[in-house]
């Protein structure tokens, strides 16, 4: 480990809910080591976050000079490490100067907390999204038009001069877990594959008609007992009714709009199958290397500032 | 236990996905006994069932003669106890004459499994809510309306001359269940009050545009945690949504008809306070009552079948 130890100059870290992320990073950019572990927030006291740290980094901490930590994530809500005030919009995505200092027993390391981002009305907030937002507009530093940064919680923002101009949360992503991992449709929806004609009728339907998602659920069950219709089917109409219900609610977002999906599973790959036929340009980029470019861009603002 | 077992003369069962309900019944319809039992069929493989029952009513069992048990539920699904042929709507609900007899190995006992209802186009089943309706309709033959029997798949019935005309179903009731347990939800609406005037304007709003329900789920979250809202406000929200969007899609059931709610739960007073606004009758039925009342139904042309 002392060859990381060695060119160790600062540490990204992205803490949401369930993960903890942390890339330990060189001088010129470099990636030296990533780490992922699974951690609960849900379950963590406040003084619980920096020891949880320690354990995982303290083998590639210095002794001769102190590594700054920059985090990003649901650290820095209320029930995280330190409540960091959200960025209200529209604003620029959040960057060291907004961030927070976090108190820490350790010296080896100087932890910063990214803030959040709010919206008065309607209410929203995301954490952790922002960074996403700041490292892809650090790429793309002229990009007018819509992310849409895929998860359980999936935001579309509206970005302009830099700046997110507004914002809107759909839960689809959790739902749609929920309803083939532990509802009655686990038995019908289970599936590693899908039907794609199945999917682009489905999200067609909903968007058509949102009221129907309230009554084609049951119906994926109903068909797969009455016509034996195969997993493939009823996983493909479930994700094209909900995403097809977020699209049609999500449409002051997206339409005429250049779109690029931030995301990197089959969820990501849904929303782009769902979008293309809208006619809409559509791009995507991958989640991690944008939230990583985020905490970079932020990382080189508090160089300059403290120097 | 010997008064019981003199006057026992038949057994009505209702065998759910979770629950199993027997009553003890004697010539006079008088419940002797009831017994209630939790059971989740999902883990019942089909020669469980019997052993199953057995164990409950073994004690009340005469020696000197066969007691009819007469049973409605997911017991007659294909994985159940034994696979009983759907009846087909629009049928009059299903009774005694079109109940499968299942062998047992227990002599003492003869038991005979209800169908449920299927509807072809558009696809949808019923298995146990079929016998609340033959119930009903024992007691309200010239019913003419819509029976709206409330529970996690509640499901739209419309009654016409004595027969399920079509039905449809939601699984509102479930949603809402995964949403206020185990979602990010979990921690702004767990709440055993809730707010009325927030409930009605949720309804309203979803009743009026469905497509929000997508959109407004998260918001739940985001107004709680920026507005500091209350838990009661959260749990109104969310199944004002959640009702409203169900009946912006049953529209076609409810509009201008003389409506029976059978529930008992909240969930059954939730639709009531949401219907009663939009002008209709509503009236109220507890859904064990009705469920008993359909087995005795069926339990009575039994009779007459075999006398």
């Amino acid at each position: 480990m002392t060859q990381i130890t060695e060119k160790l100059v600062w540490i990204a870290a992205d803490w949401g809910l369930s993960h903890l992320r942390l890339w330990m990073m060189a001088e010129n950019g470099d990636v030296l080591h990533r780490l992922s572990a699974d951690c609960d927030l849900d379950g963590l006291a406040p003084d619980q976050f920096e020891p949880t740290l320690v354990n995982l980094v303290t083998e590639f901490l210095p002794k001769d000079r102190i590594i700054p930590v920059i985090l990003c994530g649901m650290a820095g809500a209320k029930q995280g490490w330190a409540e960091v005030p959200y960025t209200a919009t529209p604003s620029a995505p959040p960057s060291a100067p907004s961030a927070t200092k976090v108190k820490t027993k350790d010296k080896r390391f100087a932890v910063y907390i990214l803030p959040g981002m709010k919206q008065n009305a309607p209410a929203d907030l995301m954490q952790g999204e922002e960074t996403q937002i700041a490292g892809f507009l650090a790429a793309n530093p002229k990009f007018d038009g819509v992310l849409c940064l895929c998860g359980p919680h999936t935001k579309w923002a509206h970005i302009s001069a830099g700046e997110v101009v507004s914002f809107r949360t759909f839960m689809t992503g959790e739902l749609l877990a929920l309803l083939s991992n532990q509802s009655l449709l686990r038995h019908t929806t289970a599936s590693s594959t899908w039907d794609t004609d199945t999917f682009a009728t489905a999200v067609d339907d909903a968007m058509s008609n949102p009221a129907i998602l309230a009554s084609k659920l049951f119906s994926i069950h109903a068909e797969a007992s009455l016509l034996d219709q195969s997993n493939a089917i009823g996983q493909a109409k479930l994700s094209g009714l909900l995403i097809g219900a977020e699209l049609a609610a999500a449409r002051p977002y997206w339409l005429g709009q250049e779109i690029v999906i931030i995301g990197e599973n089959d969820l990501s790959a849904a929303y782009k199958t769902a979008l293309e036929p809208l006619g809409m340009p559509v791009q995507t980029a991958p989640a991690e290397s944008m939230t990583l470019a985020g905490l970079s861009a932020a990382y080189i603002a508090l160089e300059s500032e403290t120097q």
